[in-house]
Parts: structure tokens; sequence; C-alpha cells
């Protein structure tokens, strides 16, 4: 059995990483540690845990990590993965990360976004992206995956087989993104208040999220030129989801069909992604708790634009299952185990 | 034009409280106060406001109250407000308090409720319970109302005319009340976190929740014996409203027929009170923004038991909307301004 | 006191209609009609209003609007509208049509649309679109309103000063929309079933919703030339409101202060826009229940991108109220009565 | 593997009963039925389910589930089950009946309550009532189980300990109960469309919804005696979940302690049973997708007062999980398998 650790235990990835890996056959979370005053039984923190779970969550740990586990989740903010990221490795322990700090190749970028500097700079590139969709082969040989956020996940996999296959302009895509709000995380704010937010929605965020560097350079690795989007997320007011509605213009015209088989093709061998028939519609509820990005693609075929709704579960493809994917793909283990 | 003050502006009393007396054709605000920094437009925190006032909100300074306003409305936390009563009072100013400071006539019933000494005890007498379907003539006439809370006017109402009329078993009275979110106040907190909150249903202050010796004291005046009620508070996943569900037990059998016509009659010029017909319905959606507080009656004639569905707007005829009633009646204006 | 009728008084935009009507002093209420078996208390159908109106809501029947109304409210679906109103207007009553009827101004382009020909082309062009903020004058002196729809109210007026100042490109708009269920209407679907749509969130009518003509003719008279853009409607999971999210393209560099001007000169004498400061967000519950328009315009001056954010209440701004905006405007009433 | 069927497959009950089974090791489904037109793709219905299983579902036909399966789960409405379950049982097929149709041991209270004669009154009793917490033994044995109601799940777990124990007054059992909007089926009406639920709450079914005699009937089969309920059912604007409020009176003083370890020791082998520790509150986001029942006990000790809160998910526990668990005993396999 493969000794894990999740480490940030106590937030939204956390938890659902807890509720999945417990159905693992091949993996025991033989540590988990977060923010907690003393240790505490993790089913007092997630009630819904109770009597499925003995497990105790201690506080961080850095030696006690070493100590227990060979494959570590880092489900922590931004800022303090980078902290403790190259001494697990020195370790030999292999990392999954869940947090910013390793998905931005350029540590200027992540400096003028996040606001510090990157600690250990030399380390950022021996991490791979973590969509599996792209990055597979590098994924399988790594010991540190920077696993993508929940936003680029859904707005990548939309745009990857029309970006990669040059088929639109790149100086036009608008992306207009809605997330539930788990999204916000776990730590209550006037922004997640019950009564501000039921009833009511809004964007946020505009011309700024940091989630945007992100996606421009995985889009820019896909086009092998600088790409910009527009993204504007919004807050919607559920709990799990996001669906992002992506505008683009095609450079030549083709039929719905065609349109659809350039995507049929570029994701005929992946096990999360479906592709939408004609006409249907991808819905929150259709992937909610589960793994899967559902994708319709639509055409106007005289004015060509095409227009792409992509779907996922923010804390599963788009953090904790995605991030499980990984590691099933790292240990060679069937890559839907626990998914 | 009456010259009013709203002490505890910024919480959701006291933006109701604004809405409602900015539509009041008799009724002038000119004095906001609550716990800002420094004096802020209101329209800066309740931002429905906008272009609808230029009011500020400043912070609480006693000697403002005296020297701008007649009547002031307390939307204060407990304890708060029987500080600066007495003053007010001294200052002939007619104070409406809408918190719980001077509900309980027992001066040692608020200590153990509360966990405080009351500080002016003396004034507690001359305070009358702001339910207006009982207390009419006496609102007319006081300088100091202690204005009801959410729950206990669902309750009361729900109840008054069958204890009035002394038809019902006061040892068997089990009350069960759901309550929107706004009802826990505008301070974040993990209970009221959305993701908390939403697809989630749970009762809290089981066999303790502060409202009970209120409605205990009330029910026993009007029975004029002691009446202790089970009342258990539910929090439902919605913003505002709130259903109480009450079982009692018949001393003699009645019909349907009469049993609504002791309802009928004991509210017969009320405005607020709606008998619902034989076998309709209350729900939160048609009370809610108003002042009205619908009820249900219902008899399962065999077993001598009656249900009784109350429902009201929490913020409205529980609160700030009941508040403006009494004002009404104080100041002999029509009760139904700015309702 | 002004008789008006209300035909089509058991949907939404009836239930709002007689809601804001039952509080205008210059009007009286003199008929509703609707898909009533037999005459019914209107009370009985929206049981919110029980006790605030007797009135009875009755079948269709011309006669009697004929008989008694001066003004009569259209509150029905398309198709119905255009058989009844030119016997009404030649009867001299004056009707604001809520339904699509009379909005288009191209009878091929309704026909294309709505899938059935229109009966009475010749009194297209009496009809005034009722959007006071750009047809006041015209306004005042019709006898025919087509009231807009809910998606073109928000989009055209967070559109319409860019566009009439020609500062944006026509060929690149792109609109994202989003809107709360009651839109959808009063009859049960499976899409408006409460399952289908808590914790959801999808898309609809994707390059073929029926607004998009409308938006589209009323930004090409801004323009003085054709303007299509692209539209794209979602289900929001909330009762009420419609955020639209509006991307362009600036022809020409300008500051945020600039681009601010342009919006606050065009609007200046409106009531019911409201321009957010810089920076500031719209959101759903700031316009809920009322009749405003707020909007929030962002600017990325590298890119000269700009993003408007429009923000109204479906039944009110979108329907009812600016329905009811349009009667005060015929009638040279305060142009805020009832509102 | 185990060839089963789904009758009614395409009810919300059908549809979790598919997503359970498709993760079981040793049941295969072969079959499933419902009110389809022609063969269709579930996914096709339940669009969750794409690329999860390319099962059909099948109009109803008797001959092909006794060809094609060993066990059937019948999700269909009360009436429909009786008809066909006569032949199944003769055909040597095991039955798990979620309908109401077997739950009533005498035909005359069926009849009474569902107001249809019973037409193979000769099989009630054969029928096993599937709740495995009272029944484990009988469960194992039988070839056809009535699957119990939601409600009555919650509601016979949260008093069998103390009825059994003789420990209450039977004449004062109160229940208040809740649930999600789920449990009104997958059929929109107007009592489930979103506007009429959201943002709202409503009792319904008061002193006469259909779950009380079969409550009444599993209380009394406990007591030894007649027992007769006080229950009113409520509709929650949430999609799944049960959450009962049960208040019963002790015949005799006894300390929380005592009071729990009735609890713990009556269900201290059940896996699907979680008693909360004192003072801890249970909420249906714990229960949520899962199959457990979380039962909260609480003493008002100087008035013998006590209060009992039960939670389940009304689909699961309440329904399709039960219906699992109840295969997994009578089949043997490990009680948890796919739940």
């Amino acid at each position: 059995m493969l000794k894990v650790g999740i480490i940030g235990a106590t937030g939204y990835a956390g938890e659902e990483l807890i509720k999945l890996l417990l159905n693992h056959p091949q993996v025991k979370i033989t540590l988990l540690q977060g923010l907690v005053e003393k240790s505490t039984p993790i089913e007092n923190i997630f009630k819904n845990l109770r009597s499925r779970t003995d497990l105790l969550c201690t506080n961080l740990d850095l030696e006690q990590i070493i100590s227990k586990v060979d494959l570590v989740f880092l489900a922590l903010p931004h800022k303090v993965s980078m902290e403790i990221v190259p001494t697990l490795l020195k370790h030999n322990k292999r990392v999954i990360d869940l947090s910013a700090d390793f998905r931005l190749k350029d540590p200027l970028v992540y400096e003028k976004w996040y606001q510090i500097k990157h600690v250990c700079p030399q380390f950022i590139n021996e991490a791979v992206y973590g969509l599996p969709e792209l990055y597979r082969s590098y994924i399988k040989k790594t010991n540190l995956i920077a696993n993508p956020g929940c936003y680029p996940t859904s707005i990548i996999l939309g745009l990857a087989p029309l970006i990669k296959n040059s088929k639109i302009n790149l100086d036009q895509i608008i992306v207009d993104s809605k997330s539930g709000i788990t999204g916000a995380g776990r730590m209550p704010t006037p922004k997640t208040h019950f009564p501000n937010c039921y009833e009511n929605f809004s964007a946020y965020g505009i011309f700024s999220h940091r989630h945007t560097p992100e996606i421009d350079q995985e889009l820019s690795f896909l086009a092998c030129k600088e790409v910009k989007i527009v993204f504007t997320p919004h807050l919607l007011p559920i709990n799990r989801g996001i669906l992002s509605t992506i505008y683009v213009d095609l450079k030549n015209s083709m039929s719905q069909q065609q349109l659809l088989e350039i995507y049929i093709n570029f994701y005929k061998k992946e096990p999360y992604i479906r592709i939408l028939k004609e006409g249907e519609l991808p819905q929150i509820k259709d992937v909610a708790h589960t793994n899967y990005c559902d994708l319709g693609i639509f055409l106007d075929k005289n004015r060509k634009k095409v227009l792409i709704i992509s779907c996922i579960d923010n804390l599963i493809k788009g953090a904790s299952g995605q991030a499980v994917q990984n590691m099933n793909i790292m240990y060679d283990y069937k890559e839907s185990s626990a998914l």
C-alpha cells in the first residue's frame, strides 16, 4: 500500500481528497496535517466522516511527513507550499501540490501576481503541470506535480483542441466563467455569508484574477505563441461546479461535424472528457461529484463563431479528483481508481 | 415631520428600518448610527440604497441622538440598549428597542439567560411589549417599547387565541420553528458560511434558545398561570422568513369551524393577521417582504389535536415592520403607513 | 383615477403589475383577466395578495376591456397580443404590451423568429419601443407601447452610451447573460423543476434566443448601421434578476474616467440608471425588487477592452416596473409613482 | 454475477439504484425498464450517466424481467407493483419493492389510505419490511422486501430504541419532518416549480400523509400495542435529505448518559446508524449521498422531555441505498458493498 499524507487537510480540497482516497484500493492515508491547535480526529472537523475513519489531523510538521509517507498531497495556500517542497523532494518524496506555487514557469510572473518572491525558482522547471489530457507522459515520471487551478482546468480543456490545431484567432478569446462558492474556500467572509450569496449573483476579479496568467501560459504553450485571454469569473449561488462559456473566432469556415471531430479526435483516449452530441448542453449537475469534464461545442457557421461550454466539479476535476488522477498515473494504477 | 434616528443602522434590522422609513410620509430619518470607523454614506454599506438616500452613518454618540431626534429605534445587540435607554428617556425621547433588554419582566430571568446583570431594572416595568395585537392601547401611551423577538412574534400570535380563551392544555405545547438565515445576523460565521447552509438543514439551541423565556412569559400572562413550552428552532437555507409549527391539545372537542372562529374573532380588527381558510397552508413566500402574519389552523377532531402554522417575515413582522407598526400606533399615524 | 386593466394577470408579470399598481395613487385596477376557468378572486391565485385586494380575475373578454378600462396592460404570450391590439386601439384604449408582438419593426423578422405571420403589421410602426432612457418623448405621445424584453433591457442599457457615441467596434460584441428562473414563466416544466435547477447552472438558446433580433434591431438603430451581437443566455438557480456581462472593444484608447463620464453624461437625467463608481461591482441583490438598472464599467486600457456589467430585476425593470414607468410617462405622472 | 433488473428506472430512486449498482462488485444490471416510448440509452435520460454505462431503458415488459434477471428492484408507483409481484414470485424471482404496496400488513388500511383495493393480499404477509436494523434475519430469507418509505425510515429508527425498551408514553409522540424536494418525484408540478420552492418553506399533508399508517404500524409492532403519532411533513427548499424532529415524554427520569446508552446498545452492531455525542447536532449535509442515519438525542431532565433528531438522505437510506443494503443482506454480500 502506498502511504500518502494530506497536508492542508482541513480545507475543502483536503476533505475531498480524504473521501476519495479512503476508497482507493492501493493507498493508505497515513498522515493528515492542517491548521489545528491540537491533534484532532478528522471526523470532528468534517462530521460527514464520522465512523468512516479514525484518522487524526495534526499540526504541520515536516519531520512527520518525511517519516510517514511516500506521496504528499499539499492542499495548502500558495506561499506555504514552496517553503516545504524542496525539503520533501530532497527526501525523495513525490509531491502533488494543489497550490499555485509551481504552476507558473516564470518566477517574475509569479511574483507579480502573488506579490511575493518565489523562494525556490530552481524547482519550478521540475514541476509538471498536472493536466493529464496534455501532459500524461510527463506526469508518469515526475516527482512534483503542479496540480492545475479549477478555472484553468475548465478553460484549457475547452480550448486545447482548437488552439493545438491552429483553428482560431488567438487575439479574441473571451471566457466567461461561473463558479460555485466552495471555490472561495472554507473561511467565512462577508463575500461567502449566506445572505450575501443566496438569491444573488455577481462577477469579481475583473481583468485581475490570479488564474489568468496560468491560463495564458498554458494556452501559449499550446499555440507556440503568446495568448492573452479575457477572463471574467462570477460567483454562482451554489456549492460546487464551474461552467465556463468560451467565445472564439474560427480562422476558416468548417461544419459542425468537422468541429466536433476535432474535439473527438483530440480527446479520444481520455476517460474523463465527454464531448456532448450536437445540440446537447453541458450543465453542472451532470458533472457534480465526478471527475468528468463535459464539453459542448456550438457553431455559428455564417459568422465563424464558436462557443464552447466546459463544465467540471471545481473540487473534483478542478482540484482533488485531478490530483488523484495524477497519482494514479504516477504510480501506474488504474486511472479511474477511487474516482 | 417626526425626526427619527436608527441606532444600530448597519445590521439587517437597521437596513429594513431605513427602507421602510424612507417611504413614510410623516417621518424624516435624521440620524443613523452604527459600528463604523468613520462617518460613511449608508449607501456604501447597503449598496441597494444607492441613489435612494444620502444619509450618513456615524458612530455611536449619545449626544447626537439627544439633539437630533424625537424617536429612537435601537437596533443594537442586547446589553448595549440598556446602557443608553435611561438617558434617552430622561431627555424625553421615545424609544423603540429591538433588542431583548426590556422584554423580560423579571431581571433575574434576564440575568440567567443573558449572563449579565440588568443595569436599569427600574425601567423594565415602564416598557411595553410591542405586540400590537395584544397591547395596542398600552403602546399608544408608552415612551419605551420592547419590540418582540422574531420567534416569539410568530409563536405568541399563533397561540394567543386558544390560550386566552382557555381552550388548551398548557403543559403540552410543542413548537417546532424554522427561520431563514438573516435571523443569525450580518456577521459572517462558520454557521452562516454559504457552503455550510446550502443544501443543508439543522436544528440548534435545543432546550436552550434565549427566546424561550420571552415566549413563556407572554403566554403565561395570557393564561394567567405559568406556561412552559418546548421550543426547537431550526436554520432554513433561505434568507428570510419564519414558519412555526405548533402542536397543542384541546381540553374539549370542537369543530373545525368553531376553532377557526376563535381565531377570526380574536383577530377581527387586526390589519396584519390573516387567518387562512380551512385547509389552506401558510407558506413563507406569501408573507416575505410584508408585515403579515399568516395563520393556518388544523384540527384532528378525534384526538383533539390542533396544529397551528404561523408564518412571518422575520425582518418585517419579526422586527422592523413591527417596530414601524408600533411607531404608527404611538403617534396615531395610519397603522399601515410605510408597511 | 385612471382605470387600468391587466390582461394576462395570472403570470409573473401580471402578479408584479398588480402589486405595483395597487400602490399607485392615481390608478385604479378595474379589470383582471387571465386563463381562469371561472371568475376567481386574484388572492386565490397569488396567495400573498390575501386581504390586500378583492379583485376578481375573469376569463379573456374583449368587450369587458373596452367598457371598463382606459389603459390596458397586456401580459400575454406573443401571438395573442396582436390578435386584440387593433380592436383596443380602435376603441381609443392606450395599450402597454409586454409581449414581443410589436417590438420587431420588420414583420418578416418577426415571422422568422416566432414562426407565425404577423396579423397586423400596419400597427407595428405605431408602436413605440418602451425603453424610457431612449424613447421618452415618443412614449409620452403614443397609444401603443411595445414593452422591451428583459434581456434586451439589460443589454441595450449597457451598450447604448458607447454605441451612440461611436466608441466601439460593432462586429465584436459578446454578451453573456444570466437570468433567474421566473424568466421561464409560471408553467411547470422539466427545465424549471426544482431538482433540475437547484445546485445546477446551464446555458440555453445558444445562437438562437428570440431576444437576439430585438437586441440587434435596437443597437442597429443606435449605431445607424447593422449590429449583430453574440448573445448567450444562462439559467441562474435563483428566482429573480438578470446580470449581463458584456465584452466590447474600444476603437480608440481612453481613460477609465473618460469611459465613466460617457455613461454618466448619457444617463444624467435618468432616475433608474445607477452608474457605479470605479471598481464597484453590480450584483443582483442590489436591484432585486426595484426598477433600477445598475451598470459597472471596467476598462483594460492596454488592450482597449471594455467590460460592462448590467444588472436588473427581470420582473421589474425587465417587465412590469418598466411598464409602469412607461405609464407614468404617458400620463405625465411622477415617473417614480408606485416604483 | 447476480443479474438484477430495475423496473421504474426513470425516477429518482431508479437513478440512484443505477449509480449504486454500477459500482457493485458482485452485481450486473441486466435490465432497465421504465416509462419510455421506445428503447432509449439510459444516459439520454440521466445525462450524468454519459459514458458510464451503455444500458438501454425499455418499456415495461414482464417476460423480459422473467427471462433476464435474478433479482428485481421495483421503483414503481404504488398500485403498479402489486400487479406484477405475484408473477415475479411465481417465477422464483426475488423482489425488492420500493413502493408502498407491501408495507401495510392490513389490506383494509392499504385500501383506506391508497384508495384502491389490494389485488394480492395473500402476498402481504410474505413481505418483510426492509429495515435491516429491525428485521435483518427475516430479510436474509425472504423473496419479497417491502422497502420502507423515506419518512418512516427516519422516524422509526429515531424511536425504536425508546419504544422497544418501553421508556416513553405512547400517546404523546409528535414528529415534525422536513424533506428535500426530490421526495416529490421527478414529475414537474406547481408544487415543485422552482420559483414556488426557492426562498420558500411550507408544511403539507397535515394529519393525512400516507406514510402515517406505515409509521404507526411499525411503532405498534415495537410497542406491542397501538401507537398513533402526530406527523407533519414539510417541504425543504433543497434537493435531498430528511430531518425529523421527534418529541416524546419519558415515563421515568433518567440521565443524558443513560439515554444515550439505550441508543448505543440498541444499534451497537449497525453499520449505518451513527449516534452523535452529547450536544452534537445532526444535519442533512453530513448524511447526504450516504446510507447513514444520524441520530442526535437530547434530554430536558426536569420535564422528562426527549427530543430526537433523525437525519437521512431520502434517496439513499430512505430508498435506494436501503434497497441495496437489503440486497446485500439477502445474498450474504458484504453489507456495505456499493454503499
